[in-house]
């Protein structure tokens, strides 16, 4: 919080930005209203951002079996067992907005368990503190265990790729001290 | 073990591959000797195949204050504390490969803390481990440790990401049972 | 959530309420603007109900070294730690409205390190944390490192009887599955 | 132990005692041959030791489905668990006591489990252990399987009660170094 | 406890007993008014219960830096941490018998940090829970943290030897059930 | 690594070691090319090396109806729980060599759940680690779930003989820095 930059390392954007970078931010803040501080952060190096751009948006944005919502509710859980100051505030927003439940937004945060999810959601997300606790268990019953609610092979790739990819993205925050951008807070509530 | 494909997960790859994937996957055996099954597991779409590839190679290859070896090193820390099969066989193969010291690699397969290490690189590993496995109480003194042996914030970036792609790649592997291929096993001993 | 009564068990309140009960059940409705679920589970017995609150208004409010907010503070990270939908909710919301800041409720929600704290808040929510996981292992370095920050005697008692009543009270709530008001999630934004 | 009050805080007890806590504590050194020191810790502030003292009342010795005995066995295996050693002292000597069976109040101390347990008994302790270790994931099974064991929704709200109040009260007496009375040591062995 | 044999398993003492084991168990009736019920446990076949005995012998009552009550009370910690019922029971026996001193025998069941002991001791006791626990971690700042309170290079391997030696026997105890004498629970109250 | 002797510890071995020692250790490099380190760093006491050799020998090669194999693959486990370097190289090697499959020694070190293992091995192996984590709570259905594997009462006792054997042997190994014979890292790869 006292940090002038995105994060507690001294790694200032590439300046002046590419034009395309330039054109990116303009978009977010566009749409978004702000630019993400996780891509100010990884501004320093532009094929760093380009890379973590892609895989972001290839994954929570892209093409899937997953709704954007479950995705964001993916993230979150994996955000709160991981206590990752940045992707809970961010992701809280988003599921809070997707959803237009500021009650569910908050449970994802504090305990899913909480929350009155479908078997199926549930199913999702009990995978998904597996994969982020004890990966290393992980064998065929769990993986039929979605099946059964209806996920295909595909969506357990999905899950698996949005709940991993949050374990890298929460380290990585949590590491550099990432600081969310405060209109966060007051988002959909 | 008994996995026809690369994974648990029945989602064969696109046939047949786009001549640039084919060209790509015929320079892994013409360097490697093999075509590493985590991109044939990826290559059931191309996107997804591209863009992890992109981010493997920028953070793994590309250029960065910390040697190849050192990178290795760090993802077989992060695989053998989340006990990752995969990624324990296959990254245990580089570090034997890159340091040509056996012994080295089953470190820090079995315990980091018995390899004899310069205080520099044990204090890289140690915040390693931190981040693998409490990254939510890293604060300023972890970074300032990094700092007083002499590494840049850059390159604590570049610990923190590598540290963090393992720990997405770990729990990918081990959510869809990913089979390391069977040559890494003799590598290097 | 689904549930019709404040909580999972079949224990309706005394009916009709006493009058005394009544009064205090009013002197909510106009001081906060509901009644709180806890106070209605409480109902089934108001020898129960009436301990509870002796305790609470006591610990809570009553005079004491640590200011309100302190106290709030504490409530919510140890509820944290214990991951208690109930008790994050309400208090969560308490402190967004003594501090005014709705930040803070939410980094003591989701990882009180994250939080801007100056060193004498930190130490208390620090010893806070170690009753809360490991209150085996507190010695007198622990209580002493309070009181080198300014904490009385007295102060350190009204720490831990704090970080005591939510170790209770979250596992109250949790066990019988308190549903906490929906006008919490609102409140102070 | 080298205490010369009862905690390890200096916190004097009211002097003199008003006449009513001089009258408790009276009936106390009459009835149990001493006067616990909890009591004695809670005797600097009187509102303080009242409250505390009705709620332990009514939870330990008032009207409850739940024998003493089953309480004070469920006492034990939550200070078993927080190694408080207070209340292990304490509470393992009123098991002895209630039970007549010396072997009974070490195995809760010890290892519950090792117990030669009624089924139903042994629900209730399962259900103590996991309020006192993972209160977030209980849910309803959870609490069904209580009920299928004869409990009706009022003990189940009695065990989660006296589970919940040892929670608070291990961590207070660990927290402040409370002495257990040596007399407890040689009680009904 | 309902058990009719030493342990859960139906593994019956040769019969007859040879000759020189016979003598053995009649010098135990004499010298502790018992057979351990470990003895009768591993007589199922002599040259285990030879080769258990030898070590057994040599470890705790055979020539070492360490007083055999010293011994016992590293036994007992480490029985307690892993809640081993045999072993807490038989060994916090010993401990009240060698000390005189039945608040010492609980203290090393219950939290041996409540207990007063001089930092020598103390010291002693924290290695051997960090052998106990994480014994991966141990490096040699903690050897060196025990010559530094006098303890030479033989006692370390002392002090390590009986915490292995309790690691393996509260193991075996658990894993077959063996219980514990009844009469080792009013001895030396 | 950079010891000179075979642990941390100055114990230099008795000098001239008894004859029956030599021959056994002359007999050590005969048929295994080495004396096992664990052999020197006991022969500073020859009672200790006699005991120590007597168990291990009647353990790991003595009667059983537990495979050479078998045990070796229980050793390998608990050392990979526990992280001791000594015993996860040593065993590791004389898992490759009996099996004749060096790519189930770095399952037995990596992540026994990657192996292809028939039932009854993975029985034996899931009981062995939890005799290892959390042997307090073994109960009579873990013994039964080995019976209907047609494990013999005594195969169970053997199992758990050898998981508690390396309980010990790890944490004497960790705590006193022994280092394994360089020989062992290329056995059978």
């Amino acid at each position: 919080m006292p940090l002038t930059g995105p994060t507690a390392l001294d790694l200032p954007a590439v300046s002046p930005l590419p034009e395309e970078t330039e054109a990116y931010f303009k978009l977010c803040e566009d749409k978004l209203g702000l630019v993400p501080n996780v891509l100010r952060a990884y501004a320093f190096d532009i094929e760093k951002l380009t890379t973590f751009t892609a895989l972001y948006n290839d994954l929570m944005l892209g093409n899937s079996g997953l709704s954007k919502l479950e995705r964001e509710m993916i993230a979150v859980v994996v955000s709160s067992v991981n206590r990752c100051w940045y992707c809970q505030v961010a992701h809280g927003a988003a599921v809070r907005e997707l959803s237009g439940d500021p009650a569910l937004g908050e449970a994802m945060v504090m305990n899913y368990r909480a929350a009155d999810l479908d078997p199926r959601t549930r199913a999702m997300l009990d995978f998904t503190v597996k994969v982020t606790e004890a990966s290393s268990t992980i064998e065929e019953p769990d993986r039929q265990a979605l099946r059964d609610h209806g996920f295909t092979d595909r969506d357990i790739w999905d899950i698996a790729s949005v709940a991993g990819f949050f374990a890298m993205s929460n380290r990585m925050a949590s590491a550099v001290a990432m600081a969310p951008n405060p209109e966060y807070h007051g988002t959909a509530r």
